[in-house]
């Protein structure tokens, strides 16, 4: 007879888990406990069926519970609902959410793939049947049916975040007039602040109203919610609302067999994904995990870690000892043309953290400028001042972001230094990049900026240096500063440099930049060596952004 | 006084090194001589020039000469041609080709990056005006022109490499019937000869005629060639031939100085890019190199390396010790919509080298099957058959083969195994990948055939396998059958195999396979649990390519 194994939660790791146990192990019985209808749906792909990108409802279900039992002989139970666990008995007690009959099932392992429930605030009207959610196919088929049958004019959506965004696109696209409220001062909180104003710009000039800094006070309406009122007074029109606040594990189960729970309020679990007891394993949206970076713990819900950690579970239970080591946080978002992507740790979570950190910016061209198609993006790039370990990269672009993201992930996956990155023999035509990738010139950006070739500044630093005395050389050519500068900078246009460099003070702190950064590193080496006293302004002018929208 | 360091061809190397050595040493005098009217041109970017994709010819100069005099404060010297290196006297003659006149320069440092020059056979008749190479500006100007001003039918290109077919395309996009002759059993050297097979029928479907394993042997024709002939007779018309039979090093100069040449050609360097001469460096197409895998010396013309090796010959040269590390050959060409990528070693190339090894295919979608736009891709991976240490990989599809080629090329940078592959956090969204990348899929086939979860048998040894006894057993449905089978094969689908597993011989080895590989690893988990001796056909049905055309 072999092991008996119980899976509570079918979709990401849960049906991972199943479908590896099953591979590994052609003998156990394995059942999955389902509370809803579909097990192993495609969770990612729910705004795009909202929004129509995906027409066929059936194209979410991954698996079905007939074809996976078929499959893998694995007892799948949708609509039944784990409601306890007996730890010391080996045992749960199952409600079937179909007749309310409850009964008992034996294991020999227990695997926890409860996943997560959306965030709603304690606002009176949340209830209403206006405000919807977007985590599983009911919660899509009931925004579906009622943007057809209401057909609304106004969407409102709390928070700024991944589904938050994907949301606006849809229902942009769906023809309603979309609101974004954020209560942080920037949407996508994996970006920092200077990245995430590009997207602010982008989303505006698509006509979403951007609302940042903005907390929802109260709802008004009567059956439905019709406006949305701020804490500072102002009042939004609307006809639906989308909660975009993200996700809490769903650690109660857990939490009243007594297993322990972490501080980020996910289930306690070791290297080994097991929880603490032995024979429960945890894995997917549910449980705290290691940041990969820093090794502090968090809870980052993601499905690619989830299928992971379910794949490990499975592993562990039947024969290995896999260690999970830890979750870096890759992720991207498409908001219309626009991709937003980032991996490991940003400026935030390094500050609050304390570790010692540089960072850069850039602004490549996705492919060889000459080959029609190339677009911009800006990238930036978090790494050790002292032997130059990546420790994050955030990239907003169009064309090649998720190339240069993954790329960065792996290099992080790998402990490589921007050293490293220079060295990377990337893939290279004229439709795919440049001779020297973005990821490259990246590397050759902070490797200068370690060996200290160049010394450099950021735009939020600039107006204390300025006070102090310091003076702005803008090194683009007159035509350029003519479109747009930034006031009280001096320019002498890089191939006058030489020639004009008398024109500046050799007692004052001179700040340098020019378009992207590249023709300010070149004034600033011949002013280094020179005499000067010199820094370069990261990212140049195309990061200035004095508003941060 | 400053270093005085002379630099010989100006392009992707040379170029390079230049701007890299003004921006370490403000006062070092540089001087480039290129015997050519081009500095650093878009080399990479010449057939689409000639297709009309690149329309305007000024994008090609990447820089010219007076634009890099100015920034950088460099003596470029185009149309001068250093004829001759006195390595005991530090000088170097020199002619300048407007004025035939000869003069001497003295050095304290000398780079040699002059390039490579394409093959061309000793065929009578190569010499006739209808016949072009493709390597510089000029070269594109001719063939230009040859077409605006001839309206040929019919063009033949020789060789199948990455310039043959980028110039295949871009003369049947200028409406021009194309021939690719090709002395190899297949196009794409650095593709095994499966993976090319797949790029074989592509192109036919395109309207290429292909000629495999198929040399000239003469040209006809009085002041232009009219026909080609094969060494089987065969003869075809055509008006115009391109060359792309790759290309060999410029060593000559080197040669003729008594500088040591490498075994395939290349100049010979150490890992500091030195010549056997202390005072002289080289870079680019005209060295050898250590292939960054195998160790093994080699010559591989790529421009990513290329700029690297001008970089760190520049660094060198100024005040540090770095090493380069190798080349990988990664390469990547777009044939119409297709995608054609490789990196590190082939099987070819191992099994020359004696290296143990094991390949695995697989042929994942591109993105989440669900969203819209997804295309297929197929992959190789090549691997340790020990610790699963990557080799090398190839991919071929359309849409995300430059990402996934990348982050592979990157993977064995960081000496990575197929382990690290399964554990990569990429970035996921349905626009862009699936929860397990198709980089992560490789990992998971691959770390099962090293963990002996399966084992695997390829389609080339499957005739032998069969000869001696063996079954093949295919596990698609019955309608995916009745599409095309393989001769002798017999069908249980994968969800009856549990239920007709009796059906199968017990002492007999069994061969499996399905459409992609993967039901075919869960029939093979089946039934070698069950005591069954079975193997999996790598890549299964879509890999089955009786005939590589």
């Amino acid at each position: 007879m072999g092991k008996k194994i119980l899976i509570v939660g079918g979709v990401a790791a849960g049906a991972s888990a199943a479908a590896r146990l099953r591979r590994i192990d052609e003998f156990a019985e394995i059942i999955v406990f389902e509370k809803g209808e579909h097990i192993s749906f495609a969770n990612c792909g729910l705004p795009y069926y909202v929004g129509g990108v995906i027409e066929k409802r059936k194209r979410l279900l991954v698996q079905t519970p007939n074809a996976m039992m078929r499959r893998f002989k694995i007892d799948i139970r949708v609509f039944n609902e784990v409601v306890s666990i007996q730890p010391d008995a080996k045992e749960v007690e199952v409600q079937n959410l179909n007749t309310g009959e409850k009964y008992r099932e034996k294991y020999d392992y227990l695997v926890l793939s409860p996943g997560a429930s959306a965030i709603t605030p304690p606002i009176t009207g949340i209830d209403k049947p206006n405000v919807f959610t977007v985590r599983d196919i009911p919660d899509s088929d009931t925004i579906k049916s009622y943007i057809q049958n209401n057909n609304p004019s106004n969407a409102t959506i709390i928070g700024g975040g991944f589904i938050g965004l994907e949301m606006a696109e849809m229902l942009h696209f769906a023809g309603l007039n979309v609101s974004v409220i954020e209560a942080a001062p920037q949407i996508m909180q994996p970006l920092d602040i200077e990245m995430a104003a590009i997207v602010n710009r982008y989303l505006i000039s698509n006509g979403i109203n951007l609302y940042l800094n903005s907390k929802v006070a109260s709802f008004k309406g009567q059956e439905y919610i019709d406006t949305v009122v701020l804490e500072n007074e102002q009042e939004i029109n609307t006809d639906l609302i989308v909660l975009g606040m993200g996700v809490k594990p769903n650690s109660k189960l857990a939490k009243d067999a007594n297993l322990e729970i972490g501080e980020t309020g996910g289930i306690l679990v070791n290297e080994y994904l097991q929880t603490s007891n032995p024979y429960i394993y945890a894995a997917g949206d549910a449980i705290q995990v290691k940041d990969f970076v820093s090794g502090y713990d968090t809870h980052i819900p993601l499905a690619g870690p989830a299928n992971r950690q379910g794949w490990i579970v499975a592993n562990n239970i039947v024969n290995e000892d896999i260690k999970y080591k830890g979750v870096q946080g890759t992720s991207i978002v498409k908001i219309f043309d626009m991709v937003v992507a980032s991996t490991g740790l940003n400026e935030k979570t390094l500050k609050k953290l304390g570790i010692d950190f540089i960072a850069c910016h850039t602004h490549p061209s996705s492919r060889a400028t000459y080959y029609p198609g190339a677009t911009d993006m800006s990238l930036k790039l978090l790494f050790t001042p002292d032997k130059g370990k990546i420790l994050g990269a955030q990239i907003v672009g169009y064309d090649g972001v998720d190339k240069r993201i993954d790329v960065l992930a792996t290099a992080i996956r790998a402990n490589m230094t921007v050293s490293d990155l220079q060295e990377l023999e990337l893939s290279y035509a004229p439709p795919f990049s440049s001779a020297k990738d973005p990821v490259n010139m990246l590397g050759y950006v902070a490797s200068n900026i370690i060996k200290n070739n160049i010394k450099i500044v950021y735009w939020d630093e600039v107006a204390e240096k300025l006070a102090q005395g310091a003076i702005l050389l803008d090194v683009r050519t007159t035509s350029e500063v003519e479109a747009g500068t930034v006031e009280k900078s001096y320019n002498i246009p890089l191939d006058s440099l030489r020639d004009r460099i008398k024109e500046l003070p050799s007692d004052k702190e001179i700040l340098v930049y020019c378009q992207q950064g590249l023709r300010s590193y070149i004034a600033n080496r011949i002013l280094l060596q020179n005499g000067y006293n010199c820094k370069n302004i990261s990212g140049g002018y195309r990061s200035y952004l004095p508003d941060y929208i």
